[in-house]
């Protein structure tokens, strides 16, 4: 009997679920389901408006997923219910919210409908950074051990700053909530009928670092609401990635249309779960996956502490390798401003009169150009600083203009300074990287990117053309599972996605980005590391003329 | 009688000659002679090719101004030549050819009409640099007493490096010339029939400093075939300015159409001359030249050493004062650039439906900022720096971009590094200024550009709405070198051009600039006194590109 699996990925405003052969990765049928709800950063559906920066979901939205599109996929690809022998789900992260002791979000419970903090609060619900500036100053103080493993800085997004911006804001909701769970926690539990606690998403955000949260001790000194929180609202059992949670049970059989018994993987990070997908499954291997910002993830034997990288996890994405996770919070974005702010109307009438998009005319020209031909070099922070510096209020910078400089010109420096960006970063890491695959729209799209990007880090490019390599990911992780296979190494191989595409390093191209490098480097340096913070400072006079109202 | 002078402005395309009411300083009639030549930077008239960089001038092109014009603004104003009582010419500089004992140019006669250097050297003739260099290093070695008197450089576009370059590569043009001349005198030695070397070229841009040029004894280090140079190739009879230097001779007067014995007033530089038609001739008053480039000149009382400013001369304007030049090498220029390379075509529909000009429509939206708002700061060197680092090989810089940043922003954060770029150079000038006078096309045409400058500078900005000022300038010394008006502050109070518009500085706006100003320093010391080149060298690996043929 050919056997299959369905890997669900629940994104920032949809999810999608695929169905794959377990034999050879092919997908089947694919269906989408958008949230009714979307992302709430306005209101609540009673109407109550919401403070600044929050951005919330409802977890009703998660059901409709499970009960539209896995119907639907089984539907298309005409297999039966029995035939799909496992259920993998990633998830965005860090996408928190409280449940009570019966699990059921207490967003959906009447009491606390009104209530924002009884909602989902999103990866990027940003309100909880005076938790986290709070949270990071005592954890420096104390020289907290976990620290550093997450390079040296916790971010408003994760979990705990989430936890006490609640207990801080919100206190009866905080004393209601039997667990504070990750959403793709919840999904998994509400589907196995009993709690799961997934490690990647306890130890890249939750701080589960070398099996133990962080200590009553520090929780206290925190907040001393948050006495004994550990055991109680943050749950300590732990499952391993690429193993099973539980099995459907009566409920999620008749939400999904499965059968009751069907393993459930352990799920996984959206970004994580596209390692195996890509067939990344050893130490010294980096996804880079490119978009609008860009993910670096990388696997090692050893746990090694690095400063400014976002943190590290035993067993998070392979059994038996430490996974370490950095990023660019901007990449696709920089270019897309350009594109739109800056390109000049007789590009555009070339463009149209050529029926291409800029991007395309940009690229052509740009590939025209040498190595230092441009006579700029960039800082790629326009939307701050993610790793090495983990700076946000970092910004960008163009250095070398003159009266000569054309869109082209500005165009590959651009393109070249997210590549140092990503250099910065591959030399932060102080281990072998021996293999770089990239997936992502722009990868796929732009071939002199990844040229320059090859030439830049002076090593081996690999492209994958994989557009769910999220989901794709979680399927292979509920093959692993369910024991088609005995490993996700094997798993990986038999149903990931292999580079389509491959780019080699030029020598003399590589040389002459090494001397613009060093001079990224210097002024990396000299503006990340308090050479001169002119950049903060700007910055901040910028908002007190916002707040003024000297603003239109 | 009602009285008349005449002004003629030689620029770099062409002569331009006015003229005015001696009483009122009333425009009559004006006539523009285009140069049959041009700029010769590509082949000689008899087809023989140029090397890099020259830049030369036919003198025939300027004798046809003075055949053409003078007649034609008579005719214009139907104005007896006999109520002409003065001429006063003013001309690029430094733009200098040699002559033969006779007083012929060089290349007039038949033996050097082939010859590159018996031609007129444009100001912007670049072809120097090594001579320019190698004076430079010299005078720093032996601690010449002029040097800082000419900022601590002197420029390739100066008298000697010109002359040495013809020394070395031209050396039977060099033992053939009588003099070696600025354009300017040779017109006025024309006009008058015999020789005259006006004080502000000798002064300015021929190193004549304290009443004495270079000693021989550098001459002769230099290079020992400039032995003697002083007082035989380069006179030394020098000629002040506000006076007549000489009357029209019969050969003049068939040439112009004028009687012979009008008054001929010693030349003056042109942007200088346009000094007494915006009425400034006493201390402490600075001129603010703004087109495409800008050009400071200001009087005071003492002469001091300014490090960067490109020379003082004293009685060099104004008899009794000394008069300081200082630039900026690109201004308007950076707008222009901005606007033909960085504005999205929706900006140009916008400007296009409203019959706007994209620099009003950018003009119309910077002005909602206030200041701070942008979040940018820029560096003003498109063009290298002219004044203050003197260094042609620094370029431009924007900084504090992300991915709000909008053209309006950026362009606003133009306009406000020039204005930092003047206020270096007025910082610079360690005398008092009290009064800033501003002429050009661009300050009468963007009052935006005016209130940032004023705001900026926290000085009182007066605009004048004068078109013609160099040559207004000129008839203004022909009055007083006629007598008309016992000196040049009397004939520019009655005959130059008034403010006709007040900027006033804002407190609080000044105030917020101070801040962006100090962050403009900063970068301005970090990136121009080595604190990183750099710039440099990008613009080193930019040329190695370019040459290794790298470049489509």
């Amino acid at each position: 009997m050919k056997t299959y699996t369905i890997g669900i990925d629940f994104g920032t405003l949809s999810g999608r679920c695929v169905l794959v052969d377990c034999e050879n990765g092919q997908e089947l049928a694919e269906a989408v389901s958008m949230y009714a709800h979307g992302v709430m950063d306005d209101r609540l559906p009673s109407g109550r408006e919401l403070p600044p920066q929050f951005a919330l979901q409802h977890p009703e939205d998660y059901l409709d997923v499970l009960r539209t599109t896995v119907r639907e996929v089984l539907e298309k690809a005409q297999i039966p219910a029995e035939q799909v022998v496992g259920i993998g789900i990633d998830f965005t992260s860090c996408t928190v919210l409280p449940v009570n002791k019966a699990g059921v979000p207490l967003c959906m419970t009447p009491a606390f409908a009104d209530e924002p903090h009884a909602y989902v609060k999103l990866w990027k619900h940003h309100a909880a950074q005076p938790e986290a500036d709070e949270l990071n100053e005592l954890a420096a103080r104390r020289k907290e051990p976990w620290l550093l493993a997450y390079g040296g800085r916790v971010s408003s997004e994760w979990a705990l700053p989430k936890l006490l911006e609640t207990l801080r804001n919100a206190p009866a909701v905080y004393a209601e909530t039997a667990r504070f769970m990750e959403a793709a926690d919840w999904i998994v539990s509400t589907l196995i009928g009993e709690e799961s606690c997934s490690r990647p998403f306890a130890g890249y955000k939750a701080l589960y670092h070398n099996n133990t949260y962080p200590s009553n001790d520090f929780m206290v000194a925190l907040d001393k609401g948050l006495d004994g929180v550990v055991g109680t609202k943050i749950s300590e059992c732990i499952a391993e990635i690429a193993a099973p949670a539980g099995r459907l049970c009566a409920a999620g059989a008749a939400l999904t249309g499965l059968n009751e018994g069907t393993v459930i993987a352990v799920p996984q990070i959206d970004a994580h779960a596209a390692m195996p997908a890509l067939q990344i499954t050893e130490a010294g291997e980096l996804m880079l996956i490119m978009g609008t910002s860009a993910c670096h993830i990388v696997n090692a034997e050893e746990a090694v502490d690095v400063s400014g990288i976002c943190g590290y996890v035993e067993n998070g994405v392979i059994p038996g390798l430490v996974t370490y996770e950095a990023g660019q919070a901007a990449v696709g974005d920089i270019f897309d401003w350009f594109v739109k702010n800056c390109v000049p109307a007789r590009y555009q009438t070339e463009a149209d009169s050529r029926k291409i998009s800029l991007h395309t005319l940009l690229t052509e020209k740009a590939e025209l150009l040498a190595v230092g031909q441009t006579g700029l070099i960039a800082l790629d922070w326009f939307n701050g600083n993610r790793s090495v510096l983990d700076d946000s209020q970092l910004s960008g910078m163009i250095l070398g203009l003159d009266l000569s400089t054309k869109p082209e010109h500005i165009y590959r420096a651009l393109l070249e300074a997210t590549a140092f960006g990503t250099k910065k970063i591959v030399d932060a890491l102080s281990f072998p990287i021996h293999t770089i695959k990239v997936a992502g729209g722009i990868a796929n799209k732009n071939p002199l990117l990844m040229q320059i990007y090859a030439d830049v880090l002076g090593k081996e490019l690999g492209v994958c053309q994989s557009t769910q390599a999220a989901a794709l990911g979680s399927a292979i992780y509920a093959a692993t599972a369910a024991g088609i296979y005995p490993d996700i190494a094997s798993a990986a191989k038999a149903m990931g996605t292999p580079v389509t595409k491959l780019y080699h390093p030029s020598q003399r191209e590589h040389q002459a980005y090494e001397l613009l490098y060093k001079e990224y480097v210097a002024l990396h340096d000299y503006f990340g590391r308090d050479g001169n913070d002119v950049m903060k400072r700007l910055l901040s006079q910028r908002h007190e003329e916002w707040t003024d109202g000297g603003a239109v």
